[in-house]
């Protein structure tokens, strides 16, 4: 049974700034799979947008590369359902970017909620948000590659999602996973 | 607050046999961030095991090389974590020597649950199976790559699991998404 609810959410993912096995803030770079396993996750769960966040001119024309393979190249005759996940990719230089992308496209500016895999004394569970979400307004899930989003960046955000538990005390999924995981308790079936 | 529940649960990643996009039966090439992705989220979930099922000599060494780079060589210097991960990889010729291997460790047959991405008309619920594994019994979960697992593949399974169904239509998942949703439903807190 297919639930037809429709969440005013975007996703980001975030190459800058993140920070480093050492805490330090840096740029990550692209990786190919990112693109394509978080596309087709945002596509499975009705997320309206996939915002890719990096400054680095070479990384976009990256990006852009491996879009137009799959959506306009041999890619996209070969296999269609990648295109239509990859059409929902939007390349941005920041977070500020994306609000007033969103913004401008008429949408409000959003809340953000962004995601650690720390727990924050005001993170948020999910069932707070899967509620949240139901009120219609704009929210902006964001995700930060390397070891994680930069503390600025977290003190800067409207919410924190609480981290994902298995079953252990091992908490190292990949980006690809967790965004994954946290469409699926927000909005499966 | 983390669940204490440790499942008699293995996990294995199908190279062969498994389709194409025209329904050929084809041996798959293993992916490199399969192995990553996938033994992060069966580590994070307690998974006891995660089988690489390829019977090609040169996919065996590549597993074997990724592996060893992780938990013997400059990797695993780098990040403990992977290694944690990756020395949950065990690499077998088929589904038959998995069982062999699971076996001969003592710990009975295991019951084979295979997934998809069509439902159906014997497919469990993901609440069923989640009260099958607490009866104790090993249950090894079986995921194909390429476009899936083989006809004859999916007819020999004990069970099938329900297809993830997302917020829309679209139904398709990378299989290293589907692992750690598929994890996540069973185990995950």
């Amino acid at each position: 049974m297919k639930n037809s609810f429709k969440p005013n959410l975007y996703l980001a993912l975030t190459h800058y700034p993140v920070i480093n096995k050492n805490g330090e803030t840096i740029a990550s770079a692209v990786t190919n799979l990112d693109l394509h396993d978080i596309s087709r996750a945002v596509k499975t769960y009705g997320v309206k947008r996939f915002y890719v966040i990096t400054p680095l001119e070479d990384q976009k024309e990256l990006v852009k590369k491996i879009i137009a393979h799959w959506t306009h190249g041999a890619g996209a005759e070969y296999n269609a359902f990648r295109k239509e996940a990859l059409d929902l990719i939007y390349i941005e230089d920041s977070l500020e970017s994306v609000y007033d992308h969103i913004h401008v496209a008429g949408n409000g500016r959003p809340k953000t909620v962004m995601t650690s895999s720390r727990c924050f004394s005001r993170s948020v569970n999910y069932k707070d948000f899967k509620d949240m979400l139901k009120d219609g307004e704009p929210y902006l899930l964001v995700f930060g590659t390397a070891w994680g989003l930069s503390d600025t960046l977290l003190a800067s955000a409207d919410y924190i999602l609480k981290p994902i538990q298995g079953n252990t005390g091992y908490n190292h999924l990949s980006v690809r996973s967790a965004v994954a995981v946290i469409l699926d308790r927000l909005l499966g079936n």
